[in-house]
């Protein structure tokens, strides 16, 4: 991907990375959802990674969006997108798509709004375990995606986004994103790359 | 601007803003810099929302990025984009344009990454104040501008971006992210419509 | 309270309060838990907080610590207090106490550490709301109280902590908080003083 | 120290401490100033762990409190304790203590309220320099070190306080608050464990 000068650098791969996968729940890929959309692929893709990930015993950290029934913990994020107000914590729309086969040891994080860091005790988990590197994968990429790598960056991480792990409703929001997310804050890359890097990872 | 079915509805405007002014700075308003680029029309629109903020009292709040001589306050921010690190405390580019007047009254906030409101007190002073609307200006549309109005919706914050008062370096990116925006963090709407609304709001 | 010159001066009240109710679940006011006390006054008199509260149509949020089976989501916390970690989802412990009668309106936060603000959407719901005010009660004065009145003072927002309503298995570590908090982080009044201030706030 | 069953268990020492050192500025320091009080011999013990911190290369950090002139950025804070107002970045006492020797390369962290991590960067350059355990040390010991030593566990790191290198105007409030953050936070040890400690940490 082309840049400014002086813009999208890459920023590395460090020696522990952790795998967030965000929003891969139901409410998101099951195209039957208010909020659905296609994105078999990506998923697939993902759970290849979660596959090496859980060899190398990464950790691996689940997210999913869910709301009391009033929905005032949604603030305005539910106002300006009403359709996310299905994502109460009784539905099927907020279960991690099973295809991705979660286990139990693999953190899941509830959260309210778009970045996986935000109003969730994600940042102390990674530091706990001392990651450097965050990958993140999940939907969408113009969405929680890109708000997720921007906070992986802005608390310290160096971030790294698998092309194929990630997907969006809008394709030209995907790309733009992409664009944004590998000149600013994070290394947009190939799942092959990504594999590869991962490879040279020594399980602790 | 047209979304998808079930995202873009309104957050609204409340009736306590406050006005933050993204990173018109001279690192990025001044040509010459290694990161400026031609914003005059943004900056003159910014000044004119300034004016009638000023007659109203409303909060401001200015920022700038700044970094130590040493730089591993920027992380892999300043990894990822190395033009940053002429950002420090001694130049002249971490200077707010002085088109814009900024008068001590008005907090002016000293940030590392790309949110205004990570890793600084803006949080508290926006409770500290009882605001519940953040108007959005400033620079980069696709960056700090971004992820500021990501995150003043996160914080509950109902968001407005003025688009005549935010700019970036590259069209496409600035539609692209205005669009994100007005999809699902905040309202998206013209200088003439945010004077409208702040001429309803009383001062305290 | 005697404080040293300089600290200690009232923060006073606010028109807007919220009522926080920090960690009054089974695991801490049932004495069969491995981390229960004896706090039957404390839960009654904010019991009538809360009724009083309801007919204001305040704010409410109740907080209860919640760990995964795994429980690496509580970090070092879980070292240091090795009995936390009953405080499983599955468990009776994690549920608010009955007494209370907390109603689905009514905001519950599930937190992995002290503070009721830190991985949380604490901060977002409370802008949202427009408070200005936190009320906090709950246990134990000396872990999650303390540590919520901080964040409360240092999100922005006055503090308040009505004595009656906050309890502690140590009494002299109750005593030495509720210093520390009214010398430098809120004001600590009696239950009686804190039913007149709320006289005087009117319902929105 | 002793404690309830259940409580105080050792989180231990990590292999990659950075050493915070919380606002040893004049201000606090010099009992000249309306703040200050007699901490020479804390000083005095910090120097010696800044001194085998810099032979072994470890992250060094030190806070400082600074207001604006205007002083809305203290919030409530600075009502609390109107003796912070002197704190203005043109004063004396802001600057660190030069008995310290604190180099250029040692991060420098401007902060409003309790807690070293609170409105500040803080979190992301431990994260970025891989950090696991964080030795606080500074004053007040029932005020800033206290809410410092809680946010540094709740980010997920291990705490160590020696406790030569700890101060605080108050001798009860010191004591309550080193019991507090050994019960429940961190690790509270002698200046000589803590250099036997970090003898054992190799450089990188």
């Amino acid at each position: 991907m082309e840049t400014f000068a002086g813009f999208g650098s890459p920023s590395g791969f460090g020696s522990k990375p952790a795998l967030v996968v965000v929003d891969f729940s139901l409410g998101f890929t099951d195209a039957n959802s208010p909020l659905g959309f296609d994105c078999s692929r990506e998923v697939e893709a993902t759970r290849q990674l979660l596959e090496m990930a859980r060899e190398l015993s990464l950790p691996i950290v689940f997210t999913t969006v869910v709301y009391e029934p009033h929905g005032k913990d949604g603030a305005h994020f539910t106002t300006k997108i009403p359709a996310l107000r299905v994502l109460t914590a009784t539905s099927e729309w907020v279960r991690i798509d099973p295809r991705l086969g979660r286990e139990e040891s693999e953190l899941l994080i509830e959260k309210k709004f778009a970045s996986a860091f935000f109003g969730t005790p994600l940042c102390s988990y990674l530091a706990s375990q001392q990651v450097d590197t965050v990958i993140v994968t999940g939907c969408t990429t113009s969405g929680c995606v890109r708000a997720t790598a921007v906070d992986a960056m802005q608390y310290g991480y160096r971030v790294v986004v698998p092309v194929e792990c990630v997907g969006d409703r809008n394709a030209s929001a995907h790309q733009a994103n992409l664009y944004d997310i590998n000149s600013k804050y994070g290394d947009v890359i190939s799942l092959a790359a990504c594999r590869q890097y991962l490879q040279n990872v020594r399980p602790n």
